[in-house]
């Protein structure tokens, strides 16, 4: 099986002086993606994508993409996901997964262009690429309300569980916690983006999306990318541990997410959709 | 013009209560990248890439993208570089760059299938990831050396120098050095690829590629994704802040670079290169 992390031997240098020691890394390597689809007899494949990624929870990984990409509606489209056992080395088997769709299903070729978002017209800006996401993410409706106490306490428990980052200081995480601040799962990985789809890859396995009355923190920033994948989750409270960008913040606010930034030990910053934070006292 | 920052209101929450403030963002856009192409008479075009970035220095990530993807080998390629006139809004059309190569110039439309790394076999894995690195970038030659403290104190300096994050706190960074540890050029954005990016464009225009003699210092971890970049652009020396990833540290290694991570305030990790380092004393 791939590892996680990886052993090295570095030269640690101070002001004093320099010395040879061994370490850990966090774990990089490509994974494939491949889609098989169409009607029996009729079937085809495709290379979707290749990300780089820490190995481990590589299905949750793959199932998460298709997700929160709008290939797939629900895991129950999937027919099946394995390694792909045509590659030749047992290292790269375990780069490349496969997912097959169950024949009925509409594989739609033109999501996988979603990062050309206007490929029709000249122009391309912010609103256009908040209109595509439109399309796949409906309005959070979650009428929900926490306390801020509950946020204070997030980054630790999140830092706390982050087993690789302990190793080897080189991996980005995202927690999934319930709305008394109870860690449900977290996963790391190099990607960001990585560790939210195999969150939401574990949540699909566990067929618990929409994952309404839930808070999701993730460790660095809150990127539109990140944003769009939390809405797509159905998730009604989004955190994290750095600063949201401009984008982020506006389709937070338009698909009524609540997003936090700055969530460190006592304090934090309330972006968009302050009412369901302590509401009776804020 | 499209700006860097933008005024947002926010609850700042801390466990003594609440109040509203103003506060500042860093602004993410797309950019779409469109190249022109083919002999006089028989022009084509074709939507390359469309990237979230911050806006500003939007040439020098177009061309610094087009070069760091291996699309590109100098400057001198390139006939015009404009924002797209055709676009309907001022703001779309700032989001949108067209590059025009030169008549005689060769496009290979497979160069963008670069992430698809082993499109005709179906095993994928690290090796073969840096396998096609190699064909793009040569082995780093220089045989310089540089003394530790040099390296003590770069992280103050690019942190000194990044006005955007200042105001926000939410931006990487990528800074170029000489081997005094005089800042020469430093470039922010929401992306760390696109910071990247645009300082090697920035290196394109003033014709100073390879950056032999340099240090190149980015504000996050390294990955093999930016490690790449900075081989292609012949960086003999690259830090980081954070730590690197596994097949950052090979593929550095393999191409004869020198990879530092951790470098913060009096201490650095030497990952590989370390004959560059203080070989006096080290």
């Amino acid at each position: 099986m791939s590892l996680s992390v990886k052993p090295i031997e570095i030269t640690k240098v101070s002001e004093g002086g320099s010395k040879v020691i061994p370490d850990l890394m966090a774990v990089e390597e490509p994974l494939e993606i491949r889609i098989g689809y169409g009607a029996l007899g009729e079937r085809q494949q495709k290379s979707l994508s290749v990300t780089m990624r820490t190995p481990g929870h590589d299905y949750e990984l793959a199932i998460g993409f298709l997700f929160t990409e709008g290939i797939i509606d629900a895991y129950d489209q999937v027919e099946l996901i394995k390694y792909c056992e045509d590659a030749g080395r047992q290292e790269e088997r375990e780069n490349v997964v496969r997912i097959e769709l169950k024949p009925g299903v509409n594989f739609d070729l033109s999501k996988l262009q979603r990062n050309f978002y206007t490929s029709s017209s000249c122009g391309v800006c912010g609103k256009s690429s908040i209109e595509a996401v439109h399309v796949t993410c409906t309005q959070i409706q979650d009428n929900i309300n926490i306390e801020r106490k509950v946020i204070h306490g997030l980054s630790d428990k999140l830092r706390d569980a982050q087993q690789i980052f302990e190793h080897t200081g080189g991996l980005h995480a995202v927690g999934l916690f319930d709305l008394s601040g109870k860690l449900l799962l977290t996963r790391e990985d190099v990607g960001r983006h990585n560790a939210m789809d195999k969150i939401v890859g574990a949540c699909l396995f566990k067929n618990v999306i929409p994952l309404s009355k839930t808070i999701l923190l993730v460790s660095g920033r809150a990127s539109f990318e990140l944003v769009q994948k939390g809405l797509r989750a159905g998730v009604p409270i989004m955190a994290a541990v750095g600063a949201p960008s401009s984008l982020a913040v506006t389709l937070a606010k338009d698909l009524g997410m609540t997003l936090l930034g700055f969530v460190r030990g006592g304090s934090f910053n309330i972006y968009c959709g302050a009412q369901r934070i302590d509401s009776k006292r804020l």
